[in-house]
């Protein structure tokens, strides 16, 4: 265990801590939409969801890592979740979607992490599955494994993820506060043109619909004309896709997880899915050519959970019709779209790979923006 | 002639003058995203392409009507043009859509009508087909007809469109400006509570990116959570979807036609209709469970349309490729953006049947709202 | 009444009675796959299914007809069934397919006819609708309706399918044997350059693997290499896609509808219609260009209804996992491929319109060739 | 070298001899379909296609292994091809889908190996891609890989492909004869209760049509009822899914790819690639739950690759047009069900890891059945 610790302290994995010392846009009065958050406003707001990073920021070249989220504490692959995948734009490299299309069910941690290290990441999930407790006759694994490419600030042909990145961030993953900006898999990521990273955000549906809660989390990689809250930001930054001295390509991607205890099947969990992307509209995004925009979706219920080799060929469970779901939909609109500019509140300046360098999204300027626009709700 | 126009006269249909009056969402300063419109900030900005209504007032209880796009003013069957459908929430009735996906083109007008009118307007589509010089040996045609549910302020159920509405405003069609609010297809709709209806808007590329056009209308009758340019109107006005007092649904739904002049085959043209929606959900849309939200995209260029009967069996076609796409996609969700909100500003209070009465939007408080948050830019 | 019946007569529907005459293709030993039939070897051996046509022969020129399959006898507006649609190939004009897909079921009946009467087959099923006892606030229906190209023995282009011919395929369905070949939607279709028409048939599982049956009705239309349970018919009667002298183009289309009691769930629904492509493939079809190949299937399993307007936010349901579907993949591919070779056992040689003539498939030549094939079973 | 080829034979891979001493379907008389193959009746016979194999066979434990197909001989990632996959039935694990579905490209070698080394085989397919020349600024690459699950007689657990064992067979891919049965990705692999393996078999149209060549590969490992060019092989041979004393579970996977030199754009090749099921369910495959089906389909016409970064923001393109897809739908179904068949004719009896042993197809007996049913043609 110790001797994990320190080789993990040398392969330069950053504590958690990293990141933390901005705010977040709430903290600013920023409040998207109409419905409230849950108590963390964050993807963790849906009792059992737990989140672990590592980080990996190394020498003046390495600005990458790995996000765990791992849907309930106990072995997820025999005791599967509902789950739906949909694609916005397929430019990625996502592992995994077309099983969990076709089955309706996800069956490990959802790892993210950068492009190139989709494959280790796969390895290490694998390994992980095959060596869990109960899992010993098991032989066909789904990872579910999603990618942005920080190839900007990081030097990814390095291909610095190992396995035991990956293994770190799942054993690191906890419930309650999530940290956001320059951790994790978003350690590198650029969105809008500003250092992006990960995100989160959540919703709490009023009793009188359900109750339910809906959190999200995002990876943030992408660009486009950003807006805070419907406040044209990028234009008043001088600063978007299309402005005539920047080249910016507006290319990138944007994973999106997005979880809830609403006992959803895996086709309305696919419709929830669809949404994110309305969120990530709203921001500003384009789902560039060069983006690959994913939405995991996943319920954690635990009466409609799928066991791996039932006894019984039926499953009795309850789940919520297809006329309640407008809610959840606007829910996961509001929490993507929060999550978005969290990462980007959250995220610092940062150095990395040849020289470059990733300016934070100016907060001052933006609260300014956003005031002027009557736009800050404190 | 002049019997049919007595005829229609007869049936109740309005001339197009209707709905002119109220100014557009630019004349009040609103300027939705950094693209330029073209000249008349229309669908029919994108040369070739004509739009006719057919507005059905009459009495107290019908309110419904018929708009009809041609993406040329040849003979589509035998010049078919490229084209794809997108399916954002399919709660629709959408007729032609599997034959669009599958070959990849449209071989007649695009018609948008009534829930319970598709079969007429397919019927009529046939005819105007079948009956059109050229066309004496065709025993398949593939119908596209759209549709939003006006039955809040239309008799619905007493069908009251006809086949010869249809051809009516097949007939009708014309390239320049478009009539929007409460006309053809839009005459019945509501829209986030207001007064929805017939909206259109363009985008022009900049030459250094082609010059393309991208002209888009839109049959609005959907609801969420209206924003203007960003601004949160629906929440300023106390009025949308999950206000505790509101019993709006958001349900309903929101056809939207894509039509450009870029070069674009079937496969860019379905990338194109995707970003649609993320214009619909910048309005604050929610593709809410009782939404049919479709989206139809078609490319005008004359050199890739696809001919009936080739007497070759390739084409030869120069297409833009992938990594050019994006400020198309951007075009197209601004595009689909201001539509929407020109709807609103263009619809005027309507009542119907049943004693309903729809108001249209208040575009005295909403200016107030929009000058409040610095969204007017003149 | 009587004056229905009246004008039913004069407009030349013919009694069910037509094609009766001929044996099926089990009468000849043919025995296609390993699982037994229901009782009537038909889609009707799914409890609660019925089946209804009528067949317009009339002159030398109409030859086409409707088909009409419900679910179940009850109002199927207010008590749908769980139901998927898959597209084989899409060149075709079904109606109501995103609905299903989006919601995952059937509000209507089924309706099968030929290409151009789509929109008034979706205009009788709308008027059914709303008509029917306890529909008087519905205004939406999902009309279902599938066709296929008879356009070679009919005069498609004279639309002689009215509203009442298709009420009256709904009023005419019944429960019991069915009738097959030049009947309903199949009087005036062409299959592998023979005679092709309605054809159906179950399969029942075993006991120890649930005891459900599944029925398929086919409506055949389309071409390729003829095989009957594997024996190269079309090529021993010289008569196939790509054979020399042959110019069938193996376009047309074909119209599958499969019945369960199991109780399945869309997605489920969904992926045992992919599977009915395979029993078409098997019969030695190639879902050619011009084909229009679908696939919707239902469950009739009464607990797993979906309520219209229903109380309750959730539904509570039974439905099988996953893992025991195989079996009924198998029994839909079986179902499939029988049903498709009854079409051609029971269509008898037909004159159609300009003179056309197709032979039915010369039996005699058939069985000779199967026996020497070792292929009938008796 | 030397020391590479000291360690690939210390590491047990397989010289490619192997498997090759059993004759092809074909030499037994077996003429599956009704067009001519190409010169090797393989995947080869595609202008410029390679394929090369890395067998494990070592111990009592390893029987697994890698295959590589090669559109073309060049650097794929600079010249990509169009390109298109379908899902039959998802339960796999297949790398790269979503990207291929949107961009509509190919951009590196093809690899199929075993279900829990596809993220080995990715992390080498991104080392090959990276260290290719002229790829020095390359920071993004669509591993394409698939695979089907031989824990049945492979220690899959044990997880012996290297990436060296998948750079190998990039090495050793070559145009010609295609060595089929026990080798590379199919040495462990089970088929109808049978060893399976790969095959491949090609198809070539008249030049009437065009004289275009489809070639297909499998690695087949999925079960269902087998039948050998109609023949009721499985149930003669009392050894089928669903037959009482058999607890055949059917499940599986079959990797299936397709390449034609036909000039096809992504959605025509999406079209072909969906025909293979079709070739598939006629050797008797039902696509059952827990099967992997996937269909892989390019073109190698040179005129039509995707160049890397293009300066250029169109290409123009000579396509075929959808009306004369049919010949080549023919094309893949037939030679899909033939390279099934030839998988299953080649592969030989193996023992394997737990003691578990799997026959082979028993060619004598399988012969008989075949004369039996006058379907053998020589």
């Amino acid at each position: 265990m110790k001797l994990l610790l320190l080789l993990v302290l040398m392969a330069g994995i950053i504590p958690e801590v990293q990141g933390q010392q901005r705010k977040r846009a709430r903290d600013y009065g920023v409040k998207i939409g109409v419905l409230p958050t849950g108590k963390y406003n964050a993807i963790t707001d849906v009792p059992g969801v737990k989140v672990g990073h590592t980080t990996l920021i190394q020498g003046s070249n390495i600005r990458t890592g790995v996000t765990a989220i791992l849907p309930h504490g106990g072995n997820i692959f025999q005791d599967k979740v509902p789950a739906a995948i949909y694609v916005g734009n397929g430019f990625g490299k996502l592992a995994g979607s077309t099983q969990v299309q076709e089955l309706g069910n996800l069956e490990t941690p959802i790892i993210l992490t950068n492009t190139l290290s989709v494959g280790t990441a796969m390895n290490a999930v694998i390994n992980y599955t095959l060596n869990q407790k109960g899992n010993q006759e098991v032989r066909s694994v789904n990872a579910v494994v999603g990618e942005t490419n920080d190839g900007y600030l990081n030097d990814i042909r390095g291909r610095h993820v190992t396995e035991n990145h990956v293994l770190e961030s799942i054993k690191q993953a906890k419930t309650g506060e999530v940290t956001e900006g320059n951790v994790g898999a978003g350690t590198g990521t650029v969105c809008y043109g500003f250092k992006g990273g990960i995100g989160t955000a959540s919703r709490k549906l009023p009793a009188s619909v359900g109750g339910y809660t809906v959190g999200v989390l995002v990876q943030t990689n992408f660009g486009g004309v950003l807006q805070i809250d419907g406040v044209p930001v990028g234009e008043e930054l001088e600063h978007y896709f299309m402005m005539q001295q920047i080249k910016d390509s507006a290319d990138g991607s944007c994973m999106i997880v997005v979880a809830t205890d609403a006992p959803l099947d895996a086709r309305n969990l696919e419709r929830l899915a669809k949404r994110a992307l309305l969120g990530m509209g709203k921001t500003g995004g384009i789902a560039a050519n060069g983006s690959g925009d994913y939405v995991i979706a996943f319920s954690t219920e635990p009466t409609i959970r799928v066991p791996y080799n039932s006894e019984s060929s039926t499953q009795t469970a309850t789940y919520l019709i297809n006329d309640v779901m407008s809610p959840l939909f606007l829910a996961t609109i509001e929490a993507t779209e929060e999550a978005i500019i969290n990462s980007l509140f959250a995220a610092e300046t940062m150095n990395g790979t040849e020289n470059h360098k990733t300016e934070a999204l100016p907060i001052d300027k933006v609260v300014k923006i956003l005031k002027k626009h009557n736009a800050t709700k404190r």
